[in-house]
């Protein structure tokens, strides 16, 4: 095991009816900016639970963060904290509108010119407003760290940063709120939670036999889960809160300590909704099965220990059984209804030689923490998935 | 999975060398009182590289913290903080050290009487002087979480409490500090942790995955990594530092978290060590494989799952493969050097008539979470070990 520090001060409250205790949370006269996406919440009934909690403070709302979320949308916000003096930020949706608000509360008190140099240039923000989560929707881990991404629309990037400073004072699970989601998007939660876990496992062994059961122990339940959820016409209450414990456990650092870590498949993965607005998750999708063939040679330890430990594979070669692990994690995705190829949404060629153009204009060797994989191999695993 | 609520801000620094940044975890200008246990600190050389570090701050010294750390040992220490105003506590030992300090952090700030109220009748703390740790025996987890075991030496009483304000603000983990530990201490250890994870694990199925499969994560990992401490003559980081995080996260709160607990075996084995000073660990060893010999039917499920998943058993007949189970721990904790049956220690059927007394006299009609041990049954748990 590698040096490691761990530090995740979010409360969770987690279960059925835990929005009750929402107005308990928040700081007492604070000055709340309430921010969500599309509108969601105002139809499933979250959006009543929330506001009711709200009373006893003064509110203003910001709705409209989008998937993906926008650096000019999230600027927007940043100008009504100022002209509010909002000292408190409640995100209510999934991981766009906290990663969203946690950009606003990052940019809303940097002094040192464009808040976008946060993404650009890793400046390490000094302080931010606090927030708070309600979730509507798992899958980014985004509940329960300090970590956003965000795209600039203007020149079709998407960046991401991390801060302790960042990360919710609390975060509220409620499984039921997850019942009103269309299918695609539980599906894009259970992938996204798979792939979080495979950053953090699915790389170079350093004798980490808690960390990589924990994470055999995520990816194992995703499969169960995610196929239950699948067959389910109705939304189950149980799958529902293991599929959104299982996401938040993904990404709030404790697979992660002490291991080597990789995002490799996130780093292509961004480009492919930079230049075409693919959902997050229906990229990891693409990228991953593509990324973990490239890479199953150098990478047979682990590869082989997931084949044998999460797909319970019963081939005694382990070459083959490596194979057959990356298949049945494709056929896994493709079963939750993901299209894993990229000419089934209309990505050809051009689009890899953009995305290899971009990365070298970044400067960039190679990707991912283990920097194994280089620019070369970056348009292999593409063209593996055209 | 049940409603829970989890918050562990502690932050933890892990790995050889981590004590080198433990200056810059105190508050500047703290007045530092060093707490620590019989001075094996002196030998080891972990005194000299806290010390080192403690040169910025005002440091006063509290040596002698036993094992099951007293309440009129600590009341001393309670009132060294008051004369020198002492504002950080750092505790550098095991979990008897921690957890005295713990007590010394509440009690030096409780206002309403006699600190032992805090034990004997549940008070709530309002308020406790912060406090880190520099670990140096993995088995307790009470360096990542809020709860203290205190004995009273005059009425020969072992009580817990737990509260958020108790929490280190930082524990350092180096698995180097671990090497000079005597065999029987590591041993204590493992079974410590072994025993906290069935605690929270061995009750009732509640279809919690997540935290099922860390669990038996953390079990199997105890067992290996367990099996070659023993084998080893000479302690190797990579073995000590899987058994310190494996220990750590058997008791911080996430495997516990919307599942249904139990704390029997702990009930019934402080006992042990009030009345006959036994260590902690060799309690728990005497008493789980009794425990789960007596709850056997009513708990079939989850111990037909622990007899699957965690011994690998292949027996088809559930019962036989749950006394198997029962058995393989029990043989377990045998081959870790530990005596499970009483008469072993020299303790005898009269110790059990004081105990259901004593239990009797607390108004107990059962024991544990579950309530679902009566007092009857705690007799048969003891004698079925005699």
């Amino acid at each position: 095991m590698e040096n490691f520090n761990f530090y995740n001060p979010v409360k969770i409250l987690f279960g059925k009816g835990k929005t009750s205790e929402l107005s308990t949370l928040i700081p007492a006269n604070a000055k709340v900016l309430m921010t969500y996406g599309g509108g969601s919440i105002k139809k499933n009934g979250v959006y009543e639970q929330v506001i009711q909690q709200l009373k006893p403070f003064q509110v203003v709302e910001f709705g409209g963060i989008e998937p993906n979320p926008r650096y000019e949308t999230c600027m927007k916000a940043v100008a009504l904290v100022k002209q509010h003096d909002i000292d408190f930020l409640l995100a209510v949706g999934g991981g766009s509108v906290l990663d969203g608000t946690k950009f606003i509360a990052a940019a809303s008190k940097y002094a040192h010119g464009d808040p976008w140099d946060i993404l650009s240039k890793h400046v390490l923000i000094q302080d931010a407003v606090s927030l708070g989560a309600v979730l509507t929707l798992p899958a980014t881990g985004s509940e329960m760290n300090g970590g956003a991404v965000i795209t600039k629309e203007e020149t079709q990037e998407k960046l991401a940063f991390v801060s302790p400073l960042v990360m919710p004072k609390f975060s509220i699970l409620d499984p039921v709120f997850t019942f009103s989601l269309p299918r695609h998007q539980v599906a894009n939660g259970i992938v996204d939670a798979f792939v979080h876990v495979m950053e953090q496992y699915l790389t170079y062994p350093v004798n980490s036999p808690v960390q990589d059961r924990f994470a055999e122990s995520l990816l194992i339940t995703l499969i169960e889960e995610g196929n239950l959820a699948m067959q389910q016409t109705t939304p189950v209450y149980e799958n529902r809160a293991n599929l959104m414990w299982a996401a938040t456990m993904a990404l709030n650092g404790i697979i992660g300590a002490g291991v080597k870590s990789d995002w490799a498949t996130h780093t292509i993965g961004h480009e492919l909704t930079a230049f075409h607005g693919l959902d997050h998750a229906v990229t990891l999708a693409i990228v991953l099965p593509g990324l973990l063939r490239q890479v199953k040679e150098k990478r047979h330890e682990k590869l082989s220990q997931f084949a044998y430990r999460v797909w319970n594979i019963r081939e005694l070669d382990s070459k083959k059984a490596c194979e057959m692990a990356i298949d049945k994690t494709e056929a896994f995705f493709r079963s939750l209804g993901m299209l894993t190829k990229l000419h089934e949404h209309t990505i050809h060629e051009d689009t890899i030689d953009k995305i290899i153009l971009r990365f070298g204009q970044r400067n960039m060797k190679s990707v991912g923490n283990q920097q194994d994989i280089s620019l070369v191999e970056v348009k292999m695993i593409l063209k593996s998935q055209l």
